[in-house]
């Protein structure tokens, strides 16, 4: 661990922004803490630059003195990511003032945002242009654009529209030793060398710092069409999947899995949430249509869905008859993680497995953990078209949450191994952070570790960049 | 340059594969010359691995003995990135014997495939799965998995589908210091550290040698409906692109711009060939749509067409009636390279600009070149939705070959400059190779060429991966 950082270096880099962009010790605090809380972190500085250039000039004076920097947006990661470590060294940069939309192209389909722009703002700027910005997530309203990119964002559309690195044409972003990269492309073919922004995407913050991209945009959708259904098991939600993904091919641009239990925690957390369904059913899934075109994707859903219902692969299912009705459907799926967290201590998987083994995944990982915890409640949901299952297990009810969290690593160790044992990714959309660096040696060759150090190494030699994230031991 | 490779340096290597994967003076001669002759090479040794290890074998010998290594696809590259210098020090290494289809899945959507398998038998093999591998470009017979990987290639599916970059889920590469990675993801999300596929994609044989890939799949399309329209502008071109994706929408998977002077060529040298139109006229554009689904997409066009007739943006349309004349549609199409080529010298420029500018670009560039080069024929054709023109230029009728081409850089000035001015791309597709390393400097900032010799250097520090390809001097 390193020393706190001094006093005349906390001032040198004050003097580089205006007096309203440095946080006192009161605002650095919620910033210094993982939203979940499982680390805390200390800072010698929390700094809010406004511009490209002031980045540049606050890198610049911390490769100089070496100083940690530790990039910041929303806050809302969920491995660590964005907390520094308990020395005090690290500079916090926080992306939060750097929040203006420079341009939206409609007609290129294109939007060149800043950083700290949130991604709700974000998909607000694309609307008002009658676009879209596909990328959505239960964080939406807090977390930034910034963020999104250094983590390679999933979320609820990648099914039809990839992750966040599908979604990039260019960035901006200041280097370890402060130069400033333009690369803010806006052509959709390119092939002059090595395509770098693609190192930038999912580097967690390691490599430098993202001040700006230009997204892609496209069609707004004219017609949507929601469903919420109720099945026995998650075979048949695979089923389901299927059989809509034939049907309606690319205008399948939603397939969400949620358990029961999801349901009951919606009812009892979520004010004025109701039963989607009259019955209660073992597993549910939200299904979207929608199309930039008029084609009757009510029609064509509820046919589709009668269909599967006369075929025994559905038991139960309502398609929405109003924006509030699609609005409330979607709340439940996006506030599982937020009602999940007001039930105690939860501990989180963020896996994926090819599509096929989604439901033996599921089966094997449940009982292993029932097993290996008697009374906890897992919770799996999450994006079934992807195979990417948000595996959570709350605490059993009544139980000591610090001493349930304590088990974090154990219970991890049980469901990874099925994870891997089903040719499954133990990082689907989170990242790694801090929270999973000790787990990549298990996942990965040892020359492809050597080949993210040799990375690293060339991009950030002296290893100031997020230290302690992504990798075990800070490079060099 | 270096000195040729010593005797006893070629019998090492030679010791590493069976007599049969090296060859002889005379079947080496075509591997050793681009194939529109701009440039001829030498080479110590020709090489044609069977196995990723064999590879790795020779690889750790030529790391061994610093001999350089050119690796060497289908060799169609335009852009000499296949060729090695005149030297006779480098070795070629071949992977049209790595030509196994390792695997496909059409559950999953997915097949590995090895780097010598030609695009056509990549394409094949997805077909008798029931199943549309949607990379797609005139060489297809020939060109390799292995090349269009390393180009990034595009093609005529890139509108609907992406270019190479965005279909390949994970590599298996032999690194420069001779070690094998395997990363033949088979996962759509995996946020497990830096995703170093998109290095090697791309890199031009500069990293490295990739050796397999895995490879989306999508469904096989159960309608396609194609037509040729005779337009007056490329301004008409582009209102027509505009029109049918607003209508077609994901449908819309082809949309090729052609100029009278294409159809010319093809009637004066493609045998069999017929004027797709009852008149000429002045420009072409080939649209097709496809689907997954039966949405009675022959109708659509029709419909499309007609009002585009009605309102002045098109002259004639003649749509596909069968088979046959789809074929025939798509082979004037795809035959535009070859029967140019067969027109005396062309100087080509692969280009991109924002879709809006394609118009304006056209009528500049052509101003200028029949300005710069009095009786040169400008063949401008590609593919419109991209934005990504070939806008080659064939010698004035009956003028010196081998003249006109010497003046191919004074004229990429020229055409460059009216890109540089449209905020576009001098390599939209076919990569820098040793073409266009010289052009580079000129149109990427000092950051980023530092960036690209950093990652350079750092993945192949004895700078043994073709070397002269990318980078003006040889790293380090």
């Amino acid at each position: 661990m390193t020393a706190p950082m001094s006093p005349e270096i906390v001032s040198r880099f004050a003097a580089l922004v205006a007096p309203r962009d440095l946080l006192d010790a009161e605002e650095s605090a919620p910033l210094l803490v993982e939203p979940r809380g499982l680390y805390h972190g200390r800072a010698g500085l929390v700094i809010r630059p406004r511009s490209t250039e002031e980045v540049a000039a606050i890198v610049r004076l911390a490769a100089e003195t070496g100083t940690p920097v530790v990039p910041q947006g929303g806050n809302t990661g969920l491995v660590g990511g964005q907390t520094p470590d308990g020395s005090g060294s690290a500079l916090v940069l926080s992306t939060s003032r750097l929040n203006r939309i420079r341009e939206v192209d409609a007609d290129e389909n294109l939007m060149i945002v800043e950083a700290g722009v949130t991604l709700a703002a974000a998909q607000d700027a694309a609307r008002n242009a009658d676009r879209l910005f596909p990328l959505s997530l239960g964080s939406e309203g807090s977390c930034t654009v910034g963020g999104n990119i250094a983590t390679n964002a999933g979320g609820v559309g990648v099914l039809a529209y990839g992750a966040m690195r599908d979604l990039v044409l260019g960035v901006e972003a200041v280097l370890p030793d402060g130069r400033i990269w333009s690369g803010l492309r806006r052509l959709r073919k390119d092939n002059t060398g090595y395509d770098l922004k693609h190192l930038f995407i999912g580097s967690e913050g390691t490599l430098g710092i993202v001040t700006a991209a230009v997204l892609k945009l496209f069609p707004a959708p004219r017609e949507v069409a929601t469903a919420f259904v109720g099945l026995a098991s998650p075979d048949a939600a695979l089923a389901l999947f299927r059989l809509v993904r034939a049907r309606a091919g690319s205008a399948l641009t939603g397939c969400e899995l949620i358990p029961r239990i999801g349901i009951d925690l919606t009812l009892k957390h979520l004010a004025g949430a109701r039963d989607p369904l009259g019955e209660a059913h073992p597993w549910y899934v939200l299904i979207e249509l929608s199309s930039p075109l008029q084609t009757g994707l009510a029609t064509t859903l509820e046919t589709e869905l009668g269909e599967a219902f006369e075929s025994g692969v559905i038991r139960d299912a309502a398609i929405a008859a109003s924006v509030e009705q699609t609005e409330a459907f979607w709340r439940i799926r996006m506030g599982m993680s937020e009602t999940q967290g007001r039930e105690g201590g939860s501990i989180k998987h963020d896996v994926s497995v090819p599509l096929r083994r989604v439901p033996a995944f599921i089966a094997e990982a449940t009982e292993a953990v029932e097993r290996f915890e008697p009374g906890a409640r897992v919770v799996a949901f999450g994006h079934l078209g992807d195979g990417n299952i948000h595996f959570n297990v709350s605490q059993p009810p009544g139980a000591d949450k610090t001493a349930y969290l304590g088990r974090w690593s154990a219970m991890n160790e049980v469901v990874h191994a099925i994870v891997a044992a089903h040719g499954g990714s133990i990082a689907a959309e989170h990242g790694v952070g801090r929270l999973k660096r000790g787990l990549l040696s298990g996942v990965k060759s040892e020359v492809e570790l050597d080949l993210m150090l040799t990375v690293k190494r060339a991009i950030d030699p002296a290893g100031l960049f997020n230290p302690g994230v992504l990798f075990e031991e800070t490079p060099p």
